[in-house]
């Protein structure tokens, strides 16, 4: 598999990670046939990229503790493109012998979160994502590796990011041998104008099909920036399905931006996204079966999408 | 009073609608005292436009019966720019014999929505423009004239509308004696793209100060469009705090864009508003004890401003 194949240039591409991103702080979580349920009928509706766990340890993160099992369901099934999170040398052997399509490393954009989050500086993560492309290819595996440079848009700790900080890190991980690289707006910093300038420099420095958004809620901007990432050339974007994740350290804040949401919003931006949203929307069902006391996020499940709105026809209004 | 004078060209301008079209639907509504404290305490944490009512017959529309007595209050104390709803003949001549600083006219981009909500034809609502400016002119007010273009992104009785039907409509409001000019989204079909389109084509048009985006978030775009529109020129913008509002034919539907999300979006896209966002949520407190059965909306208010952004120094995030 190339990021030729995985990820359209032509088109935007959107992944859904609740069943990462968005279980990465709950306290109870699906149950593997409850997550098959959720892939399924999200890939029914037309959804095709998904970040389905983490190779942590088990006794660290009980809720990806049946990513093997999730993994070898969901591939050999279907053309769902998987993503999945490695952490460490032992989280990236492992992945290595599963049949995921994406393995996710992460890289702080500032020294201080880096240390704090993953204890190791970030020079240390860019040789992880060298040791990633090192085994994939001595173990002749296909997948794609890409890089998530959490608080490129600001840190809770220390402060302000420069972009050309950001765009260094970036290129430092497409050297050591990623094949995609992704802005986190990680605790919800951002605003448009921010987005808009990363991305287009981004943009710039890799090309459309080679850089992802990855958007938090918490202060009401995430559709917003997402509109703002789309302007700069943006073409893959991340978002959880009603909006599941959240902050222990910021009561109230919400998680990932809302996936529904962020396609309708790239509907009406006439990117064709082929998922269809009330099938969608109805996936919400599951979601909330599976954790009924999880708070869902969204306006397009709560007003419904335009009932005169003709597709077919680019997005325009129909005449009643 | 001129729009020079009332509306910045130089900033941008946000205005408060939700102790008018906020109220539109509503069942129970604040006393006149209550919306003195809401008005007040909004203007001391920065606010300083608002739309504040209807000169509508009171069996009417029983929650802007206190339209002059609030108007008396407003104006005698203070530098607050209130702006009233006039629907018909009547209507204006009763607000050119208050203080009222801006008439609000509305005019249907469409003839069906016209003949619907005000059973006059588009043609009549531009005449009572011309009207309001005639008696203007007699009665030596110094009042401004806004018209609100409802439905100017798609209508839910005529379907599509074109951008090009917006602007001569907007044309004809300004040669019959407007001085302003609004774009309003009436029931949430616009998405940034159109909104940005149809600012830029207006801002070419008619310049920054004299045209207003008037948004509600219906589908979850509301700060996403507002964003575009800064972005195409428009320095003035509608909000209610909270999203007060709603439509009886849309279950779940909110109201305007929040208005305290506004204020943040516009604070990181650089535009400084001189509103103190947190004094401005407390605000809210207010709102739910007069209206306790209202559910408010918005993200920052949920969320708090990051408390690491330093605004002297145009919004940056400040070492800890």
């Amino acid at each position: 598999m190339s990021t030729t194949t995985a990820y359209r240039a032509d088109g935007v591409t959107l992944r859904e990670v609740a069943l990462r991103d968005g279980l990465q702080l709950v306290k109870a979580w699906p149950t593997t046939s409850q997550k098959l349920e959720w892939l399924v009928r999200e890939h029914s509706a037309g959804v095709t990229h998904f970040e389905v766990g983490s190779f942590l340890p088990a006794n660290r993160a009980p809720q990806f503790a049946d990513i093997r099992e999730l993994l070898s369901c969901v591939t050999s099934a279907s053309a769902i493109h998987t993503s999945a999170l490695a952490m460490n040398e032992r989280g990236i052997d492992e992945a290595l012998t599963t049949q995921v399509s994406e393995i996710a490393c992460v890289v702080s954009a500032t020294e201080a979160h880096s240390h704090a989050n993953i204890r190791r500086s970030r020079d240390q993560s860019i040789e992880l994502v060298r040791y990633a492309a090192k085994r994939r290819l001595e173990s002749n595996h296909g997948a794609l590796i890409s890089v998530g440079i959490a608080m490129s848009f600001g840190c809770s700790i220390a402060g302000p990011v420069q972009p050309a900080e950001v765009l260094k890190i970036a290129e430092a991980c497409l050297s050591a041998g990623a094949d995609l690289v992704g802005i986190a707006d990680t605790v919800g910093f951002a605003g448009p104008n921010q987005v808009y300038e990363l991305s287009a420099a981004l943009h710039a420095l890799v090309g459309s099909g080679r850089f992802v958004v990855h958007l938090h809620d918490t202060r009401g901007l995430g559709i917003a920036n997402a509109s703002a990432a789309l302007d700069a050339g943006c073409r893959v974007l991340d978002g959880s399905l009603g909006g599941l994740g959240g902050c222990p350290f910021a009561p109230g804040a919400t998680g990932n931006v809302v996936f529904e949401d962020l396609v309708y919003l790239c509907e009406t931006k006439g990117f064709r996204t082929g998922i269809d949203i009330d099938a969608l929307i109805d996936v919400r069902r599951t979601q909330l079966e599976a954790m009924p006391e999880e708070r869902l996020y969204g306006a397009i499940a709560r007003s419904g999408v335009p009932k005169n709105i003709d597709w077919a026809a680019g997005g325009e209004l129909r005449r009643q």
